[in-house]
């Protein structure tokens, strides 16, 4: 009826967005960081194993799953919002993280979404607000996996510089008046913007920016809102600094930002569980479209999270957290102030918090992964996130080559100085030839 | 700067995804059966809580949160893909459920995805393959829950009905015929097709049925593979009748089946995960997507899945679980032969696994959820799913509307005879009214 061999080299008919997504970055880096034990690994975003909750999540899943009755509700499903419990429990976490009330912000716990990571949140609401060809602002660098997850849906990512105090909220502003001017206003669905301690800069945003940026998405909603979407994965790793209020708690009404946070930086990964607050009717779109991907993330890993923070195991291992990476931030900026030459053109960001350092080196090398200075590296023993990743192309097609990402997050605080002292080593060597 | 009146009612700009989706029924379901524990819910899709494998869950729980180098494991990232060992486990309970090696089907476990239930491996491979306008064929009834999120997605649907030896093939293969006719072959991504104890019809596919099924895949297959998307989320719910292999055990070469199973139904819901295996470049586009959606699904509960499968506990479960179920299948058959009217348009399917019978009535009488079929049933303290959630709309925009879908999953087993003498009234008075 048919040639076998005409049958082996059909292909499939793949979707549009499948042609239009590419493997993620991170995936790659998480499975070369779990298959090269041996590598310094400056690049992946794991967390530090050494300081993971095992003795708290050990005791709260010893007690949820003694108790019978609770036991037959973790091991069920849940809703597709996520547990009660735990929804009542995230939105005090953010009263507390605010200093401000629920009621100033217009939440209630059923203004929030229970996802499997933030991740989940992230890509929920780009899925429910962007068309191919819809456009959204993002800071340049930004957080690669979600600049992927934007690309996939065939969002145009527009650019926004970042300087020490985070976005340039202005040069926002003067971008959306050029968009507006182009008659592609219609076209814009959000503002992201990572808010506390930027994956991949480190980078805050500054007190008085915050309320700015709001002010700037309401000002140009003429036809249709347009939102923030504000990631604070990282806001709960603070070491030094104020701690800022978020960006959505000065919108009083809900109407324009999303505020995802997370259990995997600030607890475990394992749990997989993030949350997010949103505007009524966002909520209600990203639910319904839960319900067609998963109908609701694990109740079991929910249990464990509600215990965890209601015991106080949850703020006990961000102390625990905070003081850690602390000291291994501290390393990683005695380590590039050691061994890295002085350059006016070269130089590092200081990171009040977070796991990321960004460093940008002179101008004639490139840090990409196909060149020299990333194979030198890896062939070295050290692993690190080209900051290519994190850009998107200009009009010519062309990226910033010469950053890097460094992550404080899985690697052992004592390969640290090893780590950079190799890397500066490199460097060094590269300019050196180059002169 | 702009009036906060007409601020406050500026719409969001939602993608054109957005608008194509709608609540699930499920979504509803749930929360309603959560709410209402009072109504005895011969409705919800959830499982028995007195089966709940709370020892076996507390149990590997401790083992694996006892092992420290174990649980920091656990309580980290994983891959995209899954768990090593958990896909290793999924593939040697696919190979001892089909009586036929690995190797006979082309697959090892780098062919399979851990996934956020298999509902979230429905919708990627949905979401990899669907552009709106695609066609994917599937039986009337079908689970609406995967209808509701190809509707979403933009598919036209086009069905082919049922009889005791589950979907008709042979229609299926003249609907191609018909499809092919018109030119619209092209258009066809897969044939969606729960192959075990059907929800909603609880009826399985034939096994002569079930390599007919995939010639035809082949035969249609002319510029791209026609895949079938196999949903077995039953299958180890079996209570007698014949292990049938699945249609994915017959595919040699691993190029047009994906079988998704879940720990949901055999297990436990509140794991929230599933395994599927599938041909290797749908694999890569899934992979990507999910890179996307939330880059792993929990590592924790897949760390707790994979012991209860290497342990035993997994195996103890299902064979308990059968035997409950099976006594509750028993009573639903009972209950109806005994209260039910006797006429030869009144019938119900007789599973051999599975969670749900399917009931036909007379056409006088309209199941659906604003008639008074289902308002009476309610107000006397039953709930079912109405059939018509399970049809696509017919050219005219007609749906039979005298079926319900009866679930012995959750409800209690001493409840059932109640119900289904409660709803047997209700048929029994809105017979004699119309008579």
């Amino acid at each position: 009826m048919h040639a076998p061999n005409s049958v082996k080299s059909l292909p499939l008919g793949l979707s549009s967005r499948a042609a239009r997504t590419q493997e993620a970055p991170i995936s790659f880096l998480i499975a070369t960081a779990l298959r090269n034990p041996g590598l310094i690994n400056l690049a992946a975003g794991l967390v530090d194993p050494s300081t993971l909750p095992v003795e708290a999540v050990r005791e709260v899943a010893q007690r949820v799953l003694s108790d019978s009755k609770r036991a037959r509700e973790a091991l069920q499903y849940d809703t597709t919002i996520g547990l009660t419990g735990l929804r009542q429990e995230a939105l005090s976490r953010i009263e507390k993280l605010e200093g401000v009330s629920a009621g100033q912000m217009s939440l209630t716990p059923d203004n929030i979404v229970i996802t499997t990571g933030s991740q989940q949140a992230l890509f929920l609401v780009g899925d429910v607000l962007i068309d191919p060809g819809d456009i959204v602002i993002a800071a340049a660098p930004s957080y690669f996996v979600f600049t992927g997850a934007l690309d996939s849906l065939g969002a145009t990512i527009l650019s926004v510089p970042m300087d020490e105090d985070g976005m340039d909220v202005a040069a926002a502003g003067r971008l959306l008046e050029r968009v507006e001017a182009e008659g592609r206003l219609a076209r814009v669905k959000f503002i992201y913007c990572t808010s506390y301690f930027q994956n991949p800069t480190g980078l805050t945003l500054s007190a008085e920016r915050r309320p700015k940026l709001l002010e700037i998405a309401k000002r140009f909603s003429k036809d249709h809102r347009i939102l923030i979407l504000e990631d604070a994965a990282y806001r709960e790793l603070r070491y030094d600094g104020p701690a800022h209020r978020s960006i959505k708690s000065f919108d009083s009404e809900n109407r324009y930002t999303v505020l995802s946070q997370t259990f995997s930086k600030p607890f475990s990964p394992g749990l997989k569980l993030g949350y997010s607050a949103m505007p009524p009717d966002l909520l209600d779109a990203v639910l319904h479209e839960k319900g067609s991907h998963d109908f609701g993330s694990s109740s079991l890993t929910q249990h464990l999270a509600l215990e965890a923070m209601r015991d106080g195991h949850y703020d006990r291992q961000v102390q625990r957290l905070c003081g850690s990476y602390r000291a291994k931030r501290d390393t990683v900026l005695a380590s590039l102030q050691r061994f890295m030459p002085r350059r006016a053109d070269l130089h590092w960001t200081h990171p009040g918090g977070g796991l990321y350092v960004w460093l940008t080196l002179p101008k004639s090398i490139d840090t990409s992964r196909s060149e020299k200075m990333f194979e030198t590296c890896v062939d070295r023993g050290v692993l690190y996130v080209p900051g290519d990743y994190c850009f998107q192309a200009d009009a010519a097609g062309k990226k910033p080559m010469n950053h890097i990402r460094l992550s404080f997050g899985q690697v052992d605080a004592a390969k640290i100085e090893p780590g950079i002292q190799i890397l500066s080593g490199v460097v060094r060597e590269l300019l050196e030839n180059a002169a």
